[in-house]
């Protein structure tokens, strides 16, 4: 069995990922032979957007389980990769199954990797499944402003929010994409703006302070976004800068619309206020490190904060384009999310 | 007359400008010998803040005139001077008071230095109004959001909406301040962050994108800036980024203050949709660069938009603290910006 998008390469014999880092001036493929390596790679980003991870760190541990097939250290690894980052669920998700098959009566080291197998073709499928029901809400000529990068390098398939306006391009509709930055890791600038041009998809990069000025120029009609975790009410946790986005949409009466698949919804955790915000380190806001360099602009030492995802109330939200269809406000206030999705 | 202050150092022999494009990490001051070296120096932002630029091309023609009290060639440079960037009001203003003494009947070299000298002084004395009133509005324990750079690197005095704070801070109040970083030319993480900590305020830097998660924490408790003009109407275009803010505080209930000079009110300019928007090239957006070295993070020849300034409408400003006083909604909606002010 070998799988190969384009974020990672599994095989039983050797298993890859693109470093999210390095792109996208190098396309540096890693070799991954344990699962704190997966770890450290989730940590600084290398591997990233909410389903990748969940996807990645469910390989790691079939790797981990063929090389030597021990439950107590599989449950170990598992409980790590769970903790790597705190934000997105899918991790948590992927990993509850993978423990579940891992304590499972009888259970075999090919249990342990056809359920990462079985992660891994699901992705792919709830990408499908989402780009199918959110490309009916785009129109031909729309203008289509998203934030971070949620396409083929945030998942196995191709995305989220991107893989629905992938799948508009595709279908034919002219239409336009405005990408924030995305501040301060720049997955907007480095990530998305390469997907896009990969894709041959119109584009424009603007920072991530210019999108309510486009808005007031009537120069975007549709957001986009994906989301790393949705409480049972509706509120979602998406990268910092998407509840300022929200906002201004709401603001100019333009439809925001997140996209995700039903593995990042957490019907045990009530509200937004519940979800926990990772924080990171001030460096990144001092300035730009890539692979060969580290650029500081500010003054030494400046005193910065840095978490990484903000939470996007239920109410600034026009639509969940979810793998089952795209959810209302009403479906929301009749608890759709509230129980197991 | 020797005039010194952070930004520029001018006498009848010598005019030297701090070179903020090399700011923080450099304090490089440059000296300037003609009129076309200011126009450069204010198209590249080596030069910059809408007060300050009005008063350095002033003294840029006093100093051409010192050197040469040429009539036709001191309107020629004048006009150039004008033009160097379109957005701010102050650098029009300064350049029609400058051009009235140029022409008037036996004018003389004096006359023109001395109204440059005056310019320099007076705004000293706005800042100082400005702060003076704007103080008022802040109180012990405050935490005020500010964007871009209004300080004594964007005048020659403290500075607008930052001279405000300072003055709040002097005035022994215990405030804290976040600083937009300001994106793309980060004067924010840049200038901004370099004031605060040479005046020991304290303040933590953020992305430009952080503000709105930070005000649903309830962590900003009023917003300052400064402004580059100011219509009639009340609305006023500022740093790229404010709009932005404006609708993300009024959404936050907190409030929203723009601090100016007299000299940034365009009275014939009816409404904010009549100010002319400055578009800088997309290199700006693709990186960061300072005068070591470029860094781009993008693509290759990758699409984007780079308007230096946005407007924000009259309706989501709480107060227009000038040099003569704060004035509110009614004070605009009863025509305060509509008459020589």
């Amino acid at each position: 069995m070998k799988l190969d998008c384009l974020s990672l390469r599994w095989s039983h014999e050797k298993f890859e990922i693109l470093n999210q880092t390095a792109l996208p001036h190098n396309e540096v493929w890693e070799q991954i032979d344990s699962c704190d390596q997966m770890i450290e790679a989730i940590k600084t980003l290398k591997v990233r957007g909410a389903p990748l991870i969940g996807v990645a760190a469910s390989l790691a541990l079939a790797q981990s389980a063929q090389k030597n097939f021990d439950i107590e250290k599989l449950l170990t690894e598992a409980r790590k990769l769970y903790e790597a980052r705190p934000t997105a669920v899918n991790l948590m998700n992927c990993m509850d199954r993978m423990t579940k098959v891992i304590k499972k009566n009888h259970t075999s080291k090919e249990n342990v990797i056809q359920k990462a197998i079985e992660i891994f073709f699901e992705d792919i499928e709830l990408c499908s499944q989402i780009a199918y029901h959110g490309a009916d809400l785009i129109n031909d000529g729309d203008h289509i402003l998203t934030h971070c990068n949620t396409g083929g390098l945030a998942t196995v398939g191709t995305g989220t929010a991107l893989g629905i306006i992938r799948k508009a391009h595709e279908q034919g509709k002219k239409i336009h994409v405005y990408v924030d930055e995305t501040r301060p890791l720049l997955q907007g600038a480095r990530l998305t703006a390469w997907e896009l041009q990969k894709l041959k998809i119109p584009m424009t990069l603007i920072t991530d302070n210019m999108a309510a000025h486009l808005m007031s120029l009537k120069k975007v009609n549709k957001v986009f976004v994906g989301s790393d975790r949705i409480a049972a009410n509706g509120d979602f946790a998406n990268k910092i800068g998407t509840y300022g986005v929200a906002i201004h949409a709401n603001y100019h009466q333009i439809p925001f619309y997140v996209a995700a698949p039903y593995t990042t919804v957490d019907f045990e955790c009530a509200s937004g206020e519940q979800i926990p915000i990772e924080q990171r380190t001030p460096q990144e806001v001092w300035g730009y490190k890539n692979q060969a360099s580290e650029t500081y602009w500010v003054p030494q030492n400046t005193p910065a904060y840095n978490p990484s995802f903000d939470v996007t109330p239920a109410k600034l939200v026009t639509g969940w384009v979810m793998d089952k269809g795209v959810y209302t406000q009403n479906d929301v206030l009749n608890g759709i999310f509230k129980k197991e999705f």
